[in-house]
């Protein structure tokens, strides 16, 4: 289910296969840099959280065609008239480029690179596809966690999307993204073995069902769990849970509310408990919530602890894509370098090697962004993207720190670049205007440079 | 990527673990039975499509917990009192149930369960989680398919979405069942080794731009490819690249368009393309299309051969998710066997173990369907649900099959269920009346006894 080493090179779109074949059998020996960015925020993102980076180095360092993979393409019809030096170049594949990234948690914006390729233009072409599909999904989970975290006020919100997810990866990399976003933690068990992430876990309808007897069944789950178990109350009528519980006389550590009208009975269940003399006995919500949901209830002074985001969260459900592109963005042959640029009707890309500067006001809070090309330097402008692969290896290599470290590292950071974004940036709403960015006049010189000579050579030929 | 044997048991939400802690436990020795299925159609959607079941035997038949996963386990502070017995129970896992299934490709609707799991309760209860995601997400995807393909009337419709899958495995997953669902094939290179899924790829704007030259791309190309070329035509100007196409008097097999005013290209290509003699070159079309997108540019005459459809059908984006449960129905507890249901307010539960059946009218479309119990039989009643597993090992091992004999079977029962639809319920825009399914009178019957001895033990405990 997770990604295991060797990934295999056939994990991509089968053109990246033939151009890289017309790359080695044509002898088209170009050093070529790839930006990975996205065109537009999705509907109602006000930004984005850069996640998927730790698995996008993975799959590079470990991409490889296995004979059998090899064998496959070689009886397509479709590659007849493929020489075997391109077969013998698969076989011996490896990706040798050199990768510049955001870290891991940074907030972004449109146009600007997550990731930077540069390497021999088949190995960068070939790896496009899963480079894609990696960082896209974690990005688009990190950034909507940002937002049902945002809505929650500070109260904790664990994801609880496997479920639902587009596939048993997708659940457990939909729990790292969570966690990357802002969530306290998850359901998804792999995902705490695998990467350290807190778990959590309550139970589920079927439990009560399974039991006679309603104060049977969470007697019998408190036998087990004298001291954390979160009683699931509206499996038949919450009231009447609550006064089993209580009749009960034994202390759960919370309760959980997953359907019908929440706000109300998080209140009279909180009245409840606290006249039993339970004040620290919390109340968990769960049940097709989403950030809107949580700001409602929260204005409504909802009396809940913490909640369990599902299905929302792990497939972003109001905006389950982003427009990832991975773009062309320079060829280099042999000691000539030229841009590229694509000028297809709305889908216009700026060419050059880019880098990142972010600038921040006197508040501490960032002020806006400036895409410029990777050697321009502006003072007071923090370059966002660093150095993560050469040649092939991960630059800094993190085996050594332990999962849960690490992927603290990360969502701490993302956390604090939400700090010091301002109010307009952070709410739920379509922020109005939106987060600054611009070209540095240099990109806009060498994007009409470029221009002009496509122009010359698309018309005439 | 890929699920590979075998699965980890973790790969579950943590109540399911603390559940199956507690029945171990508490030697709650059940046999239970669990339903799965959905209940509401997502928007927009009539009916939807099995898919997912040849994944979800796999992970049934694989599940287990290494040695590593219970220490894990057995050493989060949550489990402090659970007995040794759970985590012995634990390294000896395997699931030993019995599942019957809707067959792949069959066309289903809400309540109608897609699997029926019936196995000691600690075991269903733990594979819910991983079952659930599994037949979620390719479900989703081939109803999707369904309906792009549908739109596509005839044409062929080819999935082109890994790059923005939810993640690798999403991606490959997605080419499955989007040829499950009437697709014709994929560009995922994986999945056609895997499944045997037919391959299509054709060739990106980076290899236009990488060449100085328009012409000389394309002529490089076909240097490569000369029989089955799809030249890309929007990288810069489409009448422009057409005329360089043309001139180098070397016919691909079609062209590609991706971007721009789809259907006057479409017009003007086809028209340019018979004005030289090449009324056989296919004209392609992709770039962000879906089942409305690709409607209207047939009913405004497109002139396009064959279709390109990427994130639409990868993350079935209109509607990115299924409501799919697994819901408690029966439990036997030595010789006593109880039916079970919810009655959480708008989250209303059947129970008993149910089959579903299948009426057709004289013209031989499909009329109305029936759920009972499996123990009904009704005259002319096709019963849809059949045996797939027993004591945990698959009833017709499959594994003799060439991988596209095997995926080809399911994609044709898709297709012929999709024939015996009436045209009410295959178009696009919401059936009005949906499909006719309606509860048995014993299941109904039985409904109403379960809920007063419910009512009684909720309320009086």
């Amino acid at each position: 289910m997770l990604p295991r080493e060797p990934f295999s090179g056939l994990l991509t779109d089968l053109y990246e296969l033939t151009m890289a074949a017309g790359y080695v059998q044509n002898r088209f020996n170009a050093r070529a840099t790839f930006e990975l960015f996205v065109r537009h925020l999705p509907p109602r993102r006000n930004y984005l959280v850069a996640a998927g980076l730790e698995q996008a180095i993975d799959f590079l360092e470990n991409v490889r065609f296995s004979s059998e993979d090899v064998s496959y393409l070689r009886a397509l019809p479709f590659f007849r008239h493929v020489r075997s030096e391109f077969f013998d170049y698969l076989s011996r594949f490896q990706f040798t480029g050199d990768v510049w990234a955001l870290p891991e948690g940074t907030i972004f914006f449109p146009g600007e690179p997550l990731l930077r390729v540069t390497a021999p233009i088949a190995e960068a072409q070939l790896v496009e596809t899963s480079l894609l599909s990696i960082v896209h999904f974690q990005t688009l989970i990190a950034s909507k966690a940002a937002r049902v975290t945002t809505a929650a006020a500070g109260r904790p919100v664990v994801e609880f999307g496997s479920r639902r997810a587009h596939g048993v990866e997708a659940g457990v990399l939909a729990a790292r993204a969570a966690f990357v976003g802002g969530c306290q933690g998850t359901s998804n068990t792999f995902a705490g073995r695998r990467f350290g992430i807190p778990v959590y876990g309550t139970q589920a309808h079927s439990w009560i069902m399974a039991h006679e007897d309603e104060a049977e069944a969470f007697r019998d789950f408190l036998d087990v769990f004298p001291e954390q178990s979160t009683l699931l109350v509206d499996t038949y009528d919450v009231r009447a849970a609550m006064e089993k519980i209580i009749a009960l006389g034994r202390k759960p550590a919370g309760v959980r509310l997953d359907s019908g009208d929440i706000l109300a009975d998080s209140k009279w269940v909180r009245k409840r408990l606290d006249q039993a003399g339970w004040k620290e006995v919390q109340i968990f919500a769960s049940g097709e919530l989403d950030e809107d949901r949580i700001e409602v209830l929260l204005r409504s002074s909802a009396q809940i602890d913490a909640f369990g985001v599902g299905t929302a969260l792990s497939t972003s459900s109001d905006s389950p894509n982003v427009g990832v592109i991975y773009k062309l963005v320079e060829v280099g042959l042999g000691d000539t370098v030229r841009s590229a640029a694509k000028f297809s009707q709305e889908k216009i890309t700026y060419p050059g090697r880019k880098q990142v500067f972010r600038f921040a006001g006197k508040d501490g809070k960032v002020s806006g962004d400036v895409i410029g090309l990777d050697t321009e330097s502006f003072p007071g402008g923090e370059p966002l993207l660093v150095p993560v692969m050469r040649d092939g290896k991960q630059i800094e290599a993190t085996d050594e720190e332990a999962p849960l470290a690490r992927i603290q590292r990360v969502r701490n950071r993302c956390l604090a670049d939400r700090a010091r974004m301002t109010e307009r940036i952070l709410v739920l709403r379509v922020a109005e205007p939106p987060f600054p960015v611009r070209y540095s006049k240099q990109l806009e010189q060498l994007h009409d440079q470029v221009r002009q000579t496509v122009a010359k050579t698309a018309r005439i030929g």
